[in-house]
């Protein structure tokens, strides 16, 4: 098999934000166009990151129009702002909905259309303006990623959009920053990059890069999640951080699987964030998964339990087991009718139906098909 | 600590030479410059390139005059040629030789003046050609790494020059190529690899990002070099392949140690390859360096052993000891008197005063002084 491994430039560590301003320049910057939301603001990261552009004599303009679950509109008047303003890099800080706005304002401003034209893998032709991401979670990895999701709003679903050329120049992941973040937020991003991980590890297009990568971060976040939450200490935080950078060099170059498309038409419908999700359905594909590779699915198993049993089937469930305790360990939804009224179940059907067309679903070891999804969904109801 | 982590696109897996057109085009290539060495010619590798390239429609200039441990000259002479032709796209297919000179060749065409200008790390300012590295060994990383070792005739050493725009755009590692390599090639590179491993993972500037591909490496080698010389299994050198882009990955951003100056600066005045030398200093380096980190030399230790003993410096000692007597299982010289004769050994004062100002010696765990170079060498005389 023939595999590609590409990451940005990644520039790590505490108070790394700080060469914000010498890596813009180095991109060309002279007035850049920022990317951001309201939770970063209200938290000074904003005002830091403009006050470092300015010493470096870099203008720049703000496009604050970031909500979580980007949506095909706000891209595009994005890139309308964008290409009024004559600005050269783009540069985005937030979580990935902050990224996922600048990616896909990029997209648009260098090669126009409509945010829906470029759905699924390898759809943008031309290249896009020079690209900082500052992550500001433990999580999304678009900060690393040639992944952008945004929503349709018509169809009412979080479209997959992949390109090698969505990968930034640059990457500045300060784990200081995470030290404004809430408890719900650290865990969400956390399980977000934990399950990057297990299902990059189980894809069709794995590859010893990026398995590497993936059974790195299962293990940071498994053994550094409980005492992130428990202390907030700089030092588990930034476990988490290399954990979640880990987690996204694996999947930015081995896709993902069936709880993620599962996972991006719920979130699409029900406008549910990535990262409450997947303590519901994580395991659960897990299990599915294991009738077709218990062999990779014994690996994290071992990882996860520290030992071998007597079959890989035996150590892969083992291991999901344990990862079930340790999501319950945390304050989280564990069954999707904590989440759905009753009264919306039946629009589990569509949304599984929409499941099977997200570009998530080819690399799962097998793609599952709609009723494989809805069974899922009723496992975990 | 704030560190960076950057590597070229990298495509890998048998047969992925084929793509070598297509990623040209992406460069942007309609004329390339071509560099190679003899036996790669002889090997037929470098007609398969030109074909692949011939069938994109992408014209070349070939530039055959690399030799192994490229000089000075060699490569501002390189440069000259480079500049009458009007190309577009440095592509190199070689060992660490070709690559070298064609890096240096893109230095020089691009930021004038003579090689040894930009002698060290972050010399050389105007950015270079767009790059893409076919590496036809499992060793050098010259086709991952910011680092370009070039010979200085006049001082007699081998100049490390090290800068984050020497990474190529594209890294293209194919392990069908191994299958020309004699066994002694091999093994010369599977233990460079090692070194770069192992000298990374002792580094001052060491990230959770380096360590982790350095792991990796060390593990690959040890479990993959003897089969791989016993069988020339497509499989055994596809994982020393891995080995040693992971190596690489961990090499180019953490840099290396007092081992790899001392190799430079012996390379230089007898104009030894690197691959020869390792089996000779590696182990001895190490111990020089347990006393100094005894804890880190434990994890490879652990590693090499699979087991903890007593204390760290007890498991890093049997960790050298197995590691000796696994250099001791091929047919390569353990001792420098089989490489160097007596009446040259007067020699080593001033190449140990040379290893001093070499820029690996600056990320050792602690730089060794020239008296500890000559003790070192002393030892393995």
């Amino acid at each position: 098999m023939i595999t590609k491994f590409a990451i940005p430039e990644i520039i790590f560590g505490r108070g790394s934000l700080d060469y914000a301003g010498q890596c813009a320049l180095r991109l060309g910057a002279k007035k850049v166009f920022l990317v951001s939301d309201a939770g970063i603001e209200e938290a000074g990261w904003l005002q830091r990151l403009m006050d470092i552009l300015e010493k470096e004599g870099i203008k720049w303009v703000y496009y604050p129009g970031v909500t979580s679950n980007p949506r095909d509109f706000q891209v595009e008047q994005g890139a309308e702002f964008y290409l009024k303003n004559g600005t050269d890099v783009i540069i985005a800080i937030g979580g990935g909905s902050a990224m996922d706005t600048a990616k896909g304002i990029a997209i648009i401003a260098s090669n126009g259309g409509k945010i829906r034209d470029y759905e699924g893998a390898n759809r943008v032709e031309r290249p896009l303006p020079p690209m900082m991401l500052i992550t500001t979670t433990a999580g999304s990895g678009s900060d690393i990623s040639q992944f952008c999701i945004i929503t349709d709003m018509k169809r009412g679903v979080k479209m997959s959009i992949i390109t090698r050329t969505l990968v930034p120049n640059i990457s500045i992941v300060d784990p200081l920053i995470l030290r404004t973040k809430s408890e719900s937020l650290i865990i969400q991003s956390a399980v977000d990059a934990l399950a990057h991980a297990i299902e990059a590890y189980m894809s069709q297009i794995a590859s010893p890069f990026t398995e590497m990568h993936s059974l790195k971060a299962i293990d940071l976040i498994l053994a550094h999640l409980q005492s992130a939450v428990a202390t907030r200490s700089v030092d588990s935080l930034e476990q988490l951080s290399i954990a979640a950078v880990s987690a996204s060099m694996a999947f930015s170059n081995a896709g993902l699987g069936a709880e993620h498309a599962l996972a991006h038409s719920l979130g699409g419908h029900f406008d549910m964030r990535h990262g409450v999700v997947h303590p519901i359905l994580l395991t659960s594909v897990m299990r599915f998964n294991c009738k077709i590779n218990p062999k990779k699915l014994a690996d994290i198993g071992r990882l996860i339990i520290k030992r071998q049993l007597g079959s890989d089937e035996e150590t892969a469930l083992a291991g999901i087991e344990t990862l079930e305790a340790f999501f319950a360990s945390f304050d989280v939804a564990l069954r999707l009718s904590q989440l759905i009224p009753e009264s919306e179940r039946h629009h589990l059907e569509p949304i599984c139906k929409m499941a099977v067309l997200d570009a998530c679903n080819l690399t799962n070891p097998r793609p599952a098909t709609w009723e494989e999804f809805l069974q899922i969904c009723e496992e975990v109801w």
